[in-house]
C-alpha cells in the first residue's frame, strides 16, 4: 500500500530529502548527490524523526559510494587511476562509502536509528566483496530494505491503532508534536492508524498541539494531515486539557522516542501533562511505536536521560532579558496513565521483555 | 509601601501609561492627554489586566475634563465662550468627563474593572456641583483613591500570600501568565507575595510559563521579576507537568479573571493543566485574586462564559495552511484542585458569599 508521505526516497541517480524546515510555508526537496548534502540534511533538521533519520543515513552510505564512483571514473579520464581504486574496480566505491558512514555517524550524536541504519549499510560493506556493479546494486538492495520494512512497521502499527478506534460517526484524536509520515518513511507511528482510518472511509478530527518550542504540532502535523485530506485542528499545548476535560476528545495517541521496560514512556515536551488530562478526562491515551524504540535495559523511566536545549529556542520569541530557560526536549509518562503501547506486533501491556516483544 | 511597579499613573497635566505592547524589547510610556489616547491604550492592550484597565478608565476621566477645559479656554481667548460652558464654569469640563466616560465605556466590552472604574467617576460627576477647579479636584482624588484602593488590596493579597511559603532556604514558584504588578496598580496578585518575599530579603526563585499564545509570561511576568531582581526561569507550557513531578516547585500561584461561588476559578487557557500536574506532585496549588473576581452569583465553573480568541493567534506563527485552531482565552480549574484563594481578606476555602466575603 502507498505510504501517505515521501520524506527519503531514491530517485535515479540521488537521495531526494523533503526539507522540513521549511515546512509548511515551502514544499522544497534537496537532491543529494554528495555525502555532506545528507549529513547536513541530518544535522540542520531537514530530516528529522528517528526512523527518517536511519533511512536517510543508510541512502546516504549509497550516495558516498556513488559519488565515489563518480570521482575514479574522473581520475581515469583525466589518464591514470591511482590509489585503491586502480587495482580494484570496487574499491573506490566501498572507500569511499565507508567514509560516508563515518561522516553520518557523527551528524546526531543520540540518534540509534542513525547507528542501526549505518550498520546494515557496513554489514554489506563487510559482505560484499564483487564488482563495483555488485557492489552498488548491494547498497541499494539494503537501504531499500531499510525504508521497506520501516513502511511495513507502518503499516502494522496503523492496523493495531485503527483497531482502537470506537465505532461511532466520528472519531476526534488528539495528538502531540510530529509523530507522522515525515518522522518515518512514510506512514509514522502516532499518525499511522489515523492515516488507516481515513483511507477506510471513516470520518477523523484530528487536534494537534502546536508543541512549543518548535512546533512541530502546528507545522508538521497540521501540515502534513491537510495534505491527506485528514481534518485538523490545532491548539497550544496549554488548551489540551480543557480539550479533554470537555469531552471533546475520544481517545490520545502519541508517539516515543524511547519506552523503558516498565513501560515508562519518553516523548516530546508536553507529553506528560497531555496523559494527566486524559487520565482527569477518563479519556484513553495510547503510545504509538515501533519496537525498535523499546530499551529493555531500562527498568523505568528515571533511567531515561533527558536532554536540555538551549534557551534560545524558548526565549528567542520575544522573552525577557535575563530570564533563564528550562528547556528539556523530552518529559517522561509513568506506564500507569497509558492504556496501551501500539506497535508492529499488536498493542502491547508492559512490562515488556525480548520475548514477548517476539511472540 | 512604594509598589513595584507603576504601569499607570498620573504624572502633573497628563496619564503615563507603561505600553505593554512594546515589552520586553523597550520600555516606552504612552502620555495620555487626551480621550483617545486613553482609549486606544486600553483597546490595542498597551494597558492589559482588569485593574489596571480600571484605573487607566477612571483617569481617562479626568484626562477627558482636563481637555474638555482646554477647549473650552481656547473658545474663551478667540472672544467668545459659547455653549454649556458660557453659562457654568464647571460645565465644559462635566460635559467633556461625560462624554469620556462614555468612549471608555466601550473599548473591553466584558470588562468588569472597566465599568467599575468609570461608574466611581460618574458618581463624582453626579455628586459635585461646585466650580470647575473643585470638579476637577474631585475628580482626580477618586481616580486616585481608585488606584490606591488596588493598591491597598495588593499589598494585603502579598501579605497573606506570604504567609503561606515555606520556611526553607530558597522558595520556587511557578506561575502562569501574568497576573502581575503590570496587570493592576503595581503589586499584582500571583506575583504580589513573590514581591513581599523578595523585599523581606528571602530567596525566591520563579518559574514562569510562558503562556502561549500570547507569550504574556515570557514577556510580561519575565520582565516585572527582572526589574525587581527575583530569579526568574522560564519554560514553555508543556514543560510545567515535568518541572512539578520533578520535585522542582514549592508552590503554585495563579491569577484569576472569574471566581465561582463554589471557587471553580476561570484563568489564562493553561492554568488547568498546571493545576493537574500540582495534584499529581502533591503541590499546594493557590488562586490569588482581589474578592471583585468573585462573581457569587455564578454556583460553579460550568457558568463561567469563555471567549473564543482568532485563530491567527495560534496559527500565525508557522500554523499549516487550511487547519482550524481551537483558541479559548480561559479554562477553568475545578474548585478541588485549589488549596486555597489567597484575597485581601486572607485566605479563604470555598463556598463563598458575600456574608462571607465581608467578614
Amino acid at each position: 500500500m502507498q505510504a501517505p508521505l515521501e520524506p527519503v526516497r531514491w530517485e535515479d541517480d540521488h537521495l531526494r530529502i523533503l526539507d522540513q524546515r521549511e515546512l509548511p510555508e515551502r514544499l522544497l526537496y534537496i537532491r543529494a548527490r554528495d555525502v555532506e548534502t545528507v549529513a547536513d540534511a541530518i544535522r540542520t533538521l531537514a530530516v528529522r524523526g528517528a526512523p527518517a533519520i536511519g533511512i536517510a543515513a543508510a541512502y546516504g552510505v549509497l550516495v558516498g559510494a556513488l559519488a565515489g564512483r563518480a570521482i575514479r571514473v574522473a581520475d581515469s579520464v583525466r589518464g591514470g587511476a591511482t590509489g585503491s581504486g586502480g587495482s580494484n574496480p570496487a574499491a573506490g566505491a566501498r572507500e569511499a562509502a565507508r567514509a560516508a558512514a563515518d561522516q553520518l555517524q557523527t551528524t546526531r550524536p543520540t540518534a540509534v536509528n542513525l547507528f542501526y541504519g549505518l550498520n546494515r549499510m557496513r554489514a554489506v560493506l563487510a559482505r560484499e566483496q564483487g564488482s563495483e556493479a555488485e557492489l552498488l546494486t548491494a547498497l541499494r538492495a539494503e537501504a531499500d530494505a531499510v525504508l521497506d520494512e520501516d513502511l511495513k512497521t507502518g503499516e502494522a502499527i496503523a492496523a493495531a491503532g485503527f483497531a482502537l478506534f470506537p465505532d461511532q460517526d466520528e472519531v476526534h484524536v488528539l495528538t502531540h508534536c510530529n509523530a507522522g509520515g515525515l518522522a518515518t518513511g512514510g506512514w509514522g507511528t502516532a499518525l499511522a492508524p489515523i492515516y488507516a482510518a481515513h483511507r477506510a472511509g471513516r470520518k477523523v478530527h484530528v487536534f494537534a498541539d502546536e508543541t512549543r518550542p518548535l512546533l512541530q504540532g502546528s507545522r508538521l502535523t497540521a501540515w502534513e494531515l491537510k495534505q491527506a485530506g485528514v481534518d485538523v485542528t490545532v491548539l497550544v499545548d496549554g488548551a489540551a486539557a480543557t480539550l479533554l476535560t470537555r469531552g471533546r476528545v475520544d481517545l490520545v495517541i502519541v508517539g516515543a522516542d524511547r519506552v523503558a521496560a516498565n513501560g515508562d514512556t519518553a516523548n516530546k515536551i508536553g507529553t506528560l501533562g497531555v496523559a494527566l488530562a486524559a487520565r482527569e478526562a477518563k479519556v484513553p491515551f495510547y503510545v504509538a511505536a515501533p519496537l525498535s524504540t523499546f530499551d529493555f535495559s531500562l527498568p523505568g523511566g528515571d533511567h531515561i536521560p533527558i536532554e536540555q536545549r538551549a534557551a534560545e529556542e524558548v526565549l528567542g520569541t520575544r522573552g525577557a532579558p535575563g530570564a533563564a530557560a528550562f528547556n528539556p526536549a523530552f518529559d517522561v509518562t509513568p506506564a500507569r496513565f497509558i492504556h496501551g503501547w501500539i506497535t508492529e506486533k499488536g498493542v502491547l501491556p508492559p512490562p515488556f521483555d525480548e520475548a514477548r516483544s517476539s511472540r
